[in-house]
């Protein structure tokens, strides 16, 4: 059984990890951290686990780099700069879901974060934790960064068209909608029920920390230097997000085509699902699940030429954060990729 | 005091229209038909109605056709083509809230309604009732199409620069978000509370009838023929409609100055409202009223230039529905304007 | 025109409030106060009232006095306290929406509240404004207590059968289902979207303190002294309460006649409305509106006796709160009882 | 491997019982039936479960009685009557999910549900497949009735203290509040989402199917003939259930002693879990689970004594329903009673 610690385990992320962890055959969770709650039981404080004898311990590294071999990092920007560093060099290997060692660049980090990245020789080790684009690297990574959930379902959507030559990757446009969890667990007015219920807005418009994410990795697919328009919505729902993605085509191609090339490319992948032909994907089909659920149309009708209108659903605490963070931990144990995420999402 | 009657009142759009006419100061309403309730009080149905002493009538045009001057029909396409010309014919004015005089041209209405439309020379006297474009041909019409939700919040968004040379026309993608309420009453399994709740999906991609009326009405202001890339998404709220637009500029255009034009273009309109810098619409803002809340933004990242992100919001059902048909008689016998839609709506 | 002040807008029952005076047509809303807006345009913080030119102003009674001639106060409990004194004090009739004048003993407010009562002589002269049970004090009263929105829906439901001897008043029990803005709007963990959405928990179980107040108009309106089991919960929703009551019966009584008594007691009453037989009240048929919606049902099975089960519906933030107070004010100035309360609400 | 067949498959209820019997590591499903759906891949119905290859097949039992050895039922009530007495006269096992196994007596079963019951003689065979209160019978039966999802929530919140001389069983109340689920897949208008969302309402009181179930299980709990009072309500999310209930004391009895009656009476339950004093039960916590969540209060205020309140939260169609169903199954078949329900419900 390998050991592994959840450094940050109070949020929905890290509770969401944890769940997973504790149903997953090759694992054992040997310490979950928490500075607000340390010492609590943790069924305590998530009732869902009331079940569980885990205790929250606060983080402190020197203890905890005895307690295991993998370390899954829920913490905040900037704190997981150090952990990552500190772990790292004590030989452990980490998979951070924090944004910290997502970007190659230290210089576009500090451009989107606003602080410098004090471990940029790190940021070269690290691994884009996307296993549909990256499982080989994954594989034997000491540092995975687990991706954000808008460049899960963002990227997932876009990889198999980006080195086909039909697409014209200066017009790509991504309007996506994300559940309320996505927002985290601290108080915050503009997250409290009234204000979410019975709404829906547009948020971070041009200007989303996300952008250059999904830039860096649509760049390495296309080997041309990608800009995207992004656009991020908040929907009046627990979990769940979906992209809806708009590409013009630089010539003439067939809807069936395309499809032939999503099926190719994501042939044999466990967890992406290209929908049937005229079928729409929707959050409540994967919510609870590990799938991405995508379906792709094509736009005739306009003088100027095709448009490819991709659609894609995730839960953006399983594929878009917890669950891929499972994923990538499989393929890097040599575990069954599937271990530990196959249960049948609940419904409705 | 006017009299006028509604046609199909038992749907969410004939209710909500009814609301507005009973608290009208100008206007008494003669008339509310349905063929399943005939008989029935309407508070009986809408228990938000219940101390009105108004009952449901069926559809018997020449009863009915002497006891109001102006009719706004909420009937089914289709059925409304009949119904309109026949109150034409004798003398009567007429709102029509379904899709069946909107379309200019016979063939585009054949084409996406998939059957004939019978007075075609009625298109032409037929004035597409959006207010804010076309105010002075409503004054004296005795046909208003009164327009459809995602074309309301879709045009007004881009009204203001359709005849600027700047954007690219070719360039027009609407994504939209409704609520619920924009499907209707009547009992169907995609529309069910748990398949609706906690899911958002996008559905009718490319296909989705409002697209013509869209594009006629954009080609109007543009004096250009324009094709749009058009998809719809449903959200798990009673009412609200988002819509997020994008549209490449040709040339260099500071934000300031596409703001400067939205300002002007719709100063003095009682009921769009450009919001401040960085401010987002959402739904809830406007929920109850029939506000058309507008921000823009643009993007000036990418290499191949700048891209407009205008964000709308409005209740499908006021602004874009019953709110507008009311504004619409409003204008046509010179009530002021906002007369019957100036109550602030509840929040939250 | 009547001049009145909102002392504290900033939260739900606040503006609220506002937004049914500002509709009213015998008053000018003169100043509302806001400590942490103080000096914003309201319209910027609710943005339902942005075209309203109002703004907020800090709580600075030596310059308000001159403004108005009735205040509303929407202040915490205990600031209340003070407040309502000295515009006693100065000559000002006031309408407390706290919970600091709704008790008629001190001692039974300092058992509830944690903290002594200083002002208990204005106890005595404050009047319980529930126009269904006080209109006559109300009409004269220089501080009206308005009342909390659980003992709204339970006490309406209740007074037509507690002067009764049918009933057993030993045998009372209250169970309540809340809307979420009942909370108010500060950020707090349990009123986050995620933590209400999907959820439906009882709270503050046999300690909330609406009972004393429910327990002392019942005792007034029954002339014994009254004790009662109430629970309240939470549910998913921004506004509505429904409140299920059971009442034992001492005698063998026909429905018919507890109906009687139900509608004699609300003969005239215009925001009273008991549903005919067998129809439910659902709190969707009261949202936006001022209306309480009861029916009665008698269960005939137990061999112990007979069972009254008596449900009523309101909006929380109107007849629980604002819609009340405006209620109050128009019987206080010999207003049309139903100003500023007669629009239709919105539906769905 | 035990190799099981689920006769009615499209509904909620079967659907979340196929969901829990994949991932059970004793059974088998060889086949799942639905009239509308048979040929369909389950996949292309229930979209949660596109990874499976099991299509439905229409209901002929001289086939499907070849294919397992447990039948569960989840059919309408009625058609269920003829298909349990031909799957037990063939020797099979039957989980019948619907309520015509449920009473024990035919003239209740008619009284309530209208119909006659035409295989009495079998209703003194079926089990009622409560596990914490009728375990040891279950384990031989060949009819398990699966209880109904409100008796599930009431019966374990009183089981405890139904043979206590302590209370008055008199005097049982019994309110729930039930997600919409629990009104199925079927297209009707009030559970479309406009009706239900934002809204909360009371519904069959007095009247309920459920009654005479839950007074069945209590009279045999305390060898009484028991009547309760029953008052379900609707609440505007997907799954859960609530029930409060109301039970007046005879004598004196501490919160502690009552406590202690609680933990001893579900010592070694391993669904029912008696919450630390003063926690509150809620529907999210045990959403997507088996448990059982329960909390008592003790108001000693009344002067005529003191009531005992108690809340119970399942998830209803979990431990309400298919949950419970396969508990059943694991009891008959001697597996580990917690096999196939140990998964930690996701959250939020």
């Amino acid at each position: 059984m390998l050991k592994v610690a959840i450094l940050g385990g109070s949020g929905y992320t890290g509770s969401e990890l944890l769940r997973l962890l504790l149903n997953h055959p090759d694992v054992e969770v040997t310490a979950v951290t928490s500075e607000r709650s340390s010492g609590l039981l943790i069924a305590d404080t998530f009732l869902n686990f009331r079940n569980t004898a885990l205790k929250f311990e606060s983080l402190n590294l020197k203890t905890l780099i005895k307690k295991a071999d993998l370390f899954f990092l829920c913490l905040p920007h900037r704190t997981s700069q150090d952990t990552v560093a500190f772990l790292h060099n004590a030989g452990k290997r980490v998979i951070d879901l924090s944004a910290d060692y997502r970007l190659k660049s230290a210089k576009v980090y500090k451009e989107w974060y606003k602080i410098p990245h004090l471990f940029s020789p790190l940021l070269k080790k690290a691994v884009y934790g996307l296993p549909e684009i990256r499982r080989k690297k994954i594989k034997n990574a000491s540092i995975v960064a687990n991706p954000g959930c808008y460049p899960v379902s963002a990227i997932l959507g876009l990889a198999p068209v980006m080195g086909e030559d039909f697409i014209d990757t200066n017009s790509i446009i991504i309007d996506s909608k994300s559940g309320t969890s996505g927002a985290g667990r601290s108080p915050a007015q503009p997250f409290m029920f009234c204000e979410v219920n019975e709404s829906v807005k547009a948020y971070a418009v041009t200007v989303h920390r996300h952008t250059p994410e999904i830039e860096q990795e649509l760049s390495y697919l296309s080997k041309k230097k990608i800009k995207i328009i992004f656009t991020p919505h908040l929907i009046p729902m627990d979990r769940g997000m979906l992209s809806t993605v708009y590409v013009r085509l630089k010539k003439k191609t067939a809807l069936s085509t395309v499809q032939k090339v999503y099926k190719e490319f994501y042939s044999g992948e466990p967890f992406v699902r290209i929908l049937k032909n005229g079928t729409y994907p929707a959050t409540k089909a994967v919510k609870g699940s590990n799938y991405c659920d995508i379906s792709i149309f094509l736009d005739n009708r306009s003088g100027k030429g095709q448009t490819l209108v991709i659609v894609s659903a995730i839960d953006n605490l399983l594929k878009g954060a917890s669950g891929s963070a499972v994923q990538n931990m499989n393929i890097m144990y040599g575990f069954d990729e599937t271990a530990g995420l196959t249960v049948s999402p609940p419904s409705p």
